[in-house]
């Protein structure tokens, strides 16, 4: 792990996947043949990718019933606790129509309703987390989707994740389709005999689902394309350096291109964080994973100032930011672009990932300049209302006439005078 | 015009300009001359395309100076009335951070913040819009952007729009380039000598300004990519035909693949429109784009009952959509999907396109089913605070370390777990 000066920083660059030409136009036969053949080149692809010949394409509800016998009922219990949370917090979230009226008759206003049906991609292998199913459904549901579809690849022998399973059935979802990749993606955003098609499209996934969801943009709405995870710990002499180094781990562990930077002023935590990751990456399971990461993205960063430190924050705009100072709240005015602040010692990161309420779907690659956490804003739109009185139309009709001649467009001005003739 | 009855109508696709190979190939290929050789591949391509040299990219005050010459001061007064209104509108969509705090002494919360910088796109030709200024330009400041950016291709002489210029001041803009097409995204995505980025791009433009932004997209935020204009009437025996031909023809005036369509209980009120809408066309300046317009996609729909009649609307998604009808507020209840919605017989649609207050930016081609119109939410964004405390640590933290190793991420567990050492 480097340990830099901050003038000695000058690019914060992160890992991105943006998928080789070959990949673009494997995932765009995919969804055209998807488009054309429907179910059938969904099993066509499911086949070819996963090995698994599908009789059905939906999980059954037995196959829910016996998830429940591969988890503990104390972890069931747990994951209600957790998805309890979630919704709670989410339940903040929700905006609600407005209507302002003017003094003319005149009403204007904002009407919020929920998007008709999403679908949510939940990842196959190593990568099948119940979190995930909790972080993208729970917007919805909060948000008033009447219809939610679940897709994840089948694993070897064509089953789901026990916790997978469960932790949908928790939330009372039961449209769950065992297809992954670009094919999910095209089934999804256009339909099949099978699958009806969703307006949104939402959920990590490999770099086929990430082009897939690029791909289909606009035809149907998508969330974002999620780069490797990515933390950075800003500390002052004050953090514990062995909880700053496990917290740094937490994200590196997930993928050898995250990224896990410590921005500190100071010099001794610098030292002893430095050590510390390198004691607790010897004795990680996934030690091989989080070591790459560390080596190839991780950093740790010695500001003069804490001044200069919240700088340097701004300018990574990191996915995950932890605030490990005498009295962070002091730093959150500061901090511009973060997808989620944790403040204070005891906010580890994990805690956000699955139990505290806040989504873990989260702005990655510096995107949390313009972006947001997944929340319940990206299942509903707005629909502006209009409702014209006749005294305002009297006011202000030749007003709108003569804006509309400057723009050239006549029969814009015509419609409005139009209005003259009315009983 | 072609009448039809509700269930000869199997769909409602509206004409989408995807863009040629050809196009995108060359859209690609600017977006990287730009990159690399910045300012000078700006110039070259202004010179390919507008047939313009720049000396300076940026327009100059006096430029902005001499634009009031060439409009009438009441219509600079009739200006600033209608941003005053769109100003007064938008101030009411401007959302708060908040805060919630538990017992146990956690603070968990949304912090929402402006993005840094905004690009706005402005056509150019007979499409140089004021209001267009307008609509892209207030939510933005509104939100508290703090640098807006504007882009428009120069004229036959260099020049830019006088109406643009004086909307722009009326602003207080003055970050002006004339620069156009895909060079221009390019230019607001990644930056130049000349040029700093943005992290959002916003405003109409033509194919190849579509395709940028598209291909842009993940590295800035974009607004939407827009389709050309479409109306919907949904009237009953109440409405006069003379006004909902004017209003239908008001969009088919914009675009030869713009759609118009009235949705009606009433076949008489189906006969009248559809001879007003072939009288009031030969009439019309813009008469031959009108008329391509309602020839291909114009169409009117005779329902048996108003309930089929909401129906084929929220089918439709409309970008506008006016409801002229006995009891209007009635059917807004029951419409899920359009971009705006107009109610009685005096909110005529290019009321919003100009003057009322709502943004005229909104989703089209059905698009209305998952997105919103342009405002204030499009110029912030959110990050999640969290803040548990010690009790909530101690009384959670073997919950969130058991969920982490359901998972398999063991440095996430031990992370949590670390907080044990804390003083």
């Amino acid at each position: 792990m480097k340990i830099l000066k901050k003038d000695k920083v000058t690019s914060f660059k992160r890992s991105v996947d943006a998928g080789t030409e070959e990949q673009r136009a494997a995932v765009k036969s995919i969804i055209a043949d998807v488009k054309q053949r429907g179910d059938e080149a969904i099993r066509h692809y499911t086949e070819k990718f996963d090995g698994i010949h599908l009789d059905s394409l939906k999980v059954d509800k037995d196959e829910i019933k016996q998830a429940y016998n591969q988890i503990d009922a104390d972890l069931v219990t747990i994951l209600k606790e957790a998805a309890e949370n979630i919704r709670d917090f989410h339940a903040k979230q929700k905006s609600t129509s407005w209507f302002d009226t003017q003094a003319d008759g005149t009403i204007l206003g904002q009407k919020i309703t929920p998007i008709d049906a999403a679908g949510v991609y939940v990842p196959g292998g190593t990568a099948a987390y119940p979190s995930s199913v909790f972080m993208n459904v729970i917007p919805a549901q909060v948000a008033g989707v009447e219809r939610i579809a679940m897709m994840t690849p089948p694993g070897p022998n064509g089953e789901v994740p026990a916790g997978v399973l469960v932790a949908a059935d928790i939330l009372g979802i039961d449209e769950i389709y065992k297809v992954g990749g670009a094919q999910a993606v095209a089934g999804l955003a256009y339909g099949t005999e099978t699958i009806s098609p969703v307006d949104k499209i939402v959920g990590p996934g490999n770099v086929f689902v990430a082009l897939a969801k690029r791909e289909v943009f606009g035809d149907v709405a998508i969330d974002m394309i999620a780069g490797p995870s990515e933390i950075a710990v800003l500390a002052d002499e004050s953090a514990e350096a062995q909880q700053v180094a496990a917290d740094l781990l937490s994200q590196a562990e997930h993928d050898a291109r995250s990224s896990s930077v410590l921005v500190t002023t100071s010099g001794t935590l610098a030292e002893a964080v430095h050590s510390a990751v390198e004691q607790q990456l010897q004795t990680l399971p996934r030690e091989e994973i989080a070591r790459k990461s560390i080596e190839d993205y991780g950093a740790i960063i010695v500001c003069d100032t804490m001044n200069e430190a919240e700088d340097v924050i701004n300018l990574i705009a990191p996915e995950h930011l932890e605030v490990v100072t005498g009295s962070p709240f002091e730093q959150l005015a500061k901090i511009k672009h973060a997808g989620a602040i944790f403040l204070g010692k005891y906010s580890s990161e994990p805690i956000g990932d699955y139990f505290a309420g806040p989504n873990h779907v989260l702005p990655t690659n510096g995107t949390a300049r313009f972006s947001s956490p997944l929340n319940v804003d990206d299942f509903v739109k707005k629909s502006s209302v209009i409702s014209y009185s006749q005294q305002a139309w009297e006011q202000n009709h030749k007003k709108i006439a003569r804006f509309a001649r400057l723009e050239g467009l006549e029969a814009h001005a015509r419609a409005v005078e139009a209005r003259k003739e009315n009983k």
